[in-house]
């Protein structure tokens, strides 16, 4: 049977999401404890990778199983196999067509930025940034980049992967809580480093570096070399798969 | 001329406030950097040690040096050397008869128990504790500390180191914020492991499994072997020293 299941990571503990020859990634440990269970060795699919530093809160992946296993019962056995650092949050049957990266419509991610004082406690799950921020402006930015485009330009991937560079973005804006703002974005899909340059580009608007207009200009010119702006990885979680 | 620093560190990242012969210690990075800064080795004499795990927010030290430097440039400085994990809050001059150790009057920590769901994000910062508790017995177990006491019980040092075991307890009581229990506790001074037995014995008294009054026979046994309890370093926080 197939099974869809929804996982939490702090992603500072790993390489990221996905196998890597060198260090631990979240896909790695997860694969370990289902094929234990499994008693066969069996792959993961996740609906996509995230970059070493980058959190999870609702990242989904699928396998199959040759078993009958409840939903609740593999969510408890793999948290007693899993590191406290992957926490399992749901499990569920699903069709055998299902398909976590294929299948899925949308994806949502929030990025935490501090804008106030620096918080050591906090330096791996969000990103510091004092600089003054002019708010209207970050949110003309955020606007730009609404509905569809091709992000070449937000896409660190080198050009002769050839690929269809063109997302949606249904909704990209942001909320203001004691001196941090915690951005939300959600698209069809992301190319890689897309929502941190956007976010970095979004912030250098609000610094007055930039003007929101030239979001409009670098889009349009589909070029990799127009992107300057990257930001770390720490504040980013990936909230949402939507099928 | 001498400095008084008020220093936050992340003890997750450290083996300890104390030098030690392997793993990385709060006392070496602050060494390190103060003898940069003075040209000469320099050591610095902390408030106590804090041990592995335990967090600083109000961490005290002191130290000399040869040049007559502002507080705020020794911030500056200090902070520029320092690895993210330890930011120093605060420097000022002190007398020559001032020591960080010895000048202390008491000390206050801060004990964060979460008894709600497990958050992955703040595994290194609070402690998870997800049974049930009884406050109001844990209310009168906090009470049985309080006053002068001779803490013979509560004292992981063998006990064939002869110091004097008395210490007086000023405050000990908690609030209650969102499934999370933030105990706050003032002494004269807190021998080895004496915090976190003193917090595991209050939640054992939660939970229904010792009564509050066990704590009154347990101190008057002046016995190390009827300590049985103990509790994570993650929750605690060294939170002011006073002088």
């Amino acid at each position: 049977m197939r099974l869809k299941a929804t996982v939490a990571y702090d992603g500072s503990a790993f390489v990221g999401w996905q196998k890597q020859p060198n260090g631990n990634s979240v896909q790695t440990e997860i694969e370990k404890a289902v094929s234990l269970i499994n008693k066969e060795k069996t792959r993961v699919f996740g609906s996509g990778r995230t970059d070493a530093g980058v959190h999870g809160l609702g990242q989904v992946f699928h396998f199959d199983s040759p078993f009958e296993i409840q939903g609740k019962a593999w969510i408890k056995a793999l948290n007693s196999m899993l590191p406290l650092t992957i926490r399992i949050v749901d499990v569920e049957p699903v069709d055998d067509s299902f398909h976590a990266r294929y299948s899925a419509k949308t994806k949502t991610y929030e990025y935490r930025v501090n804008n106030g004082e620096y918080d050591l406690f906090k330096r791996e799950y969000e990103c510091y940034y004092p600089e003054k921020l002019d708010l209207g402006k970050i949110e003309e930015a955020c606007q730009r980049f609404l509905g569809e485009h091709d992000f070449t330009s937000f896409n660190a991937t080198k050009l002769e992967v050839i690929e269809n560079q063109v997302r949606t973005i249904y909704r990209f804006d942001f909320e203001v809580i004691d001196n941090h703002i915690i951005f939300t974005i959600c698209g069809s899909g992301f190319l890689k480093y897309m929502v941190r340059m956007m976010i970095a580009t979004c912030l250098k608007c609000g610094t007055g570096k930039i003007k929101p207009e030239k979001i409009t200009e670098m889009l349009e010119a589909k070029d990799k070399d127009v992107m300057q702006y990257n930001i770390e990885p720490n504040g980013l979680y990936l909230k949402k798969v939507n099928y």
